[in-house]
């Protein structure tokens, strides 16, 4: 079969590679209904993230269950399957207390980019839905995989509670999916901070009460002008650059919260600041798996639609061109159709 | 009056000061009962912290108000009160959220080596007891008014609950009542991290269940070994160093929560490194203030004796004996008789 494979800084191939195979016993082979690029994939695509060797590529998915090692009890052949990019036993004492994405057992899913894939502790990662959805359904329940799960943890992360006032660093899909899992909490308030109109538009649909275009100094004192000079109370920092998390930190109240849910790169913490911002801080991947149950069930259901954030859908062969655009920022998310 | 100032590392000097006066409505006066030398004050001992010039010393108290200025309405001339180290109105939105160290009118209490000390926001600082204390009370409740506060905080940021494991990184004063905090909130675990074996034993006297004289990778590997592989539920960072820093965040379970209270000299966080740490961290100037009340009935009640933590007596004019007796960790905390 052909698959996604990384060469170097803007270098990505769709080519011959193996054909996934059980290798334990509690491996699932899934054949992907669709997949997409994350917003991650982008900083090996940028350069920003050294690519040693060619590297397979995609961690986003979702399918039908083609097999399944002797040892698998919880889903069979047919079954239409959501997992996380985090693959985890669901058993362990850190999958127990709800962080899947720490399990003892953890591997990261590295081959979602084509048309099937391994799922390793597949009794543990994969959540099937009742029935089979609809096609419209997919995007939806593609996005739990990670965007939607990796918005939600951070809008959790950072003690979104009904009534809170919330601000969103960053309008990628994470941000704007942060915006929608903000808005399911009950957050009064949601600022989105984006200078995109199309970004901008999705985010008041999803929920954002304002927008804020400033960035660095001026976003701050934005986010304090719109609090009273007081600071939000939970601030989602969804880029992972130090520009970004000096904004989310400070635009905090002192005893806020915030949540960083993008592998941080080239960030560092001054002790000394973090200290006097007073602020709570936590995040790390998100751990996808402890929320599926409930968003698969709020897709199916029809209560939100984390979809919305494709809004370029190509197919799979034409993989390179989903990165290019998302590069560019011509589109939000590619989804890639197998 | 005299008073305590510092003039450069290691050169401490009781000499002749400004009396205080009532500068704003809002001031009190008050007659110290009893005051101490802090950890803290040994980072411009050391040299660590520089000294740019003459700086009076001393931020933690007790004692009897003498003067009230003519806003003060919640205390009166005669009464014994505890404040905390930083001075607050109590009525702002960081004060009601329980931050009051991050007051927007907040002061710094810095001449608390002396017999008499000028408090600002006197209604919003001052917390009066019922009835004149016995003298057998009074280290106690001096230690309230910072190191017993700031050990609660350290607890209470880092989420101890009934059953929790949790960890105590620094065995100073704070470190110590880190743990009798981490006692009164029910954990059923307390490994205090020493070597000392004066401190061991208040450890032990405080509620310590497990004593690890190891640091750095030997002391994450002893935490692990005592928690099946998993790490603490809490860490407290009493220290304030890097390496105390690192072997908290380590010695922590992914979604566990990690607390720093002292001000953190040269610690930076890598950002990548915390990430996928899991770990939950909060800290900042413990606000004290929020605690008062429960902490001075706690012991005036006879429940707890924080007082313990001091290990030498000294006449306020022998202050300088007591910085010394710290430094050279003959003494866990000096009390200063005024």
């Amino acid at each position: 079969m052909k698959g996604t494979m990384i060469y170097g800084p803007r270098d990505i191939r769709f080519e011959d590679v193996p054909e996934p195979k059980i290798e334990k016993p509690t491996d699932a082979i899934i054949r992907l209904a669709v997949s997409c690029v994350c917003g991650s994939d982008l900083w090996p695509y940028r350069g920003i993230q050294s690519v040693d060797a060619p590297t397979p590529m995609g961690h986003e998915y979702c399918g039908y269950i083609e097999e399944v090692g002797s040892a698998v009890t919880s889903v069979k052949p047919g079954q239409f399957v959501v997992g996380s990019f985090a693959m985890s036993d669901n058993s362990c004492p850190h999958c127990r207390v709800g962080y899947q994405s720490s399990c003892q057992q953890r591997e990261w899913v590295s081959r979602a980019q084509a048309p099937y894939m391994r799922v390793a502790s597949a009794d543990g990662t994969l959540v099937p839905t009742s029935d089979l959805p609809s096609k419209e359904m997919l995007p939806s329940l593609l996005a739990a995989s990670d965007v939607l799960g990796t918005g939600w943890f951070a809008a959790d992360a950072a003690n979104v509670k009904k009534g809170s006032t919330v601000a969103v660093v960053g309008d990628g899909a994470v941000g704007l999916l942060g915006v929608l899992s903000a808005k399911q909490m009950g957050a009064e308030r949601i600022v989105a901070m984006s200078r995109h109109a199309t970004r901008q538009k999705l985010a008041k649909e999803f929920g954002a009460t304002d927008i804020v275009t400033e960035r660095g100094d001026d976003g701050v004192t934005r986010i304090k002008d719109l609090t009273k000079g007081i600071g939000a109370d939970c601030v989602l920092e969804c880029v992972g650059t130090q520009e970004s998390m000096m904004q989310a930190i400070r635009s905090t109240r002192p005893g806020g919260f915030v949540s960083y849910v993008g592998v941080p790169h080239g960030v560092e913490f001054d002790g000394e600041q973090l200290f006097f911002s007073h602020v709570h801080l936590h995040g790390g991947p998100a751990p996808v798996r402890r929320y599926l149950p409930a968003l698969i069930d709020l897709i199916v259901k029809d209560k939100i639609r984390p979809g919305k954030v494709f809004d370029l859908t190509l197919p799979l062969a034409q993989v390179a061109e989903g990165y290019r655009a998302m590069d560019e920022r011509r589109a939000i998310k590619a989804l890639l159709q197998t």
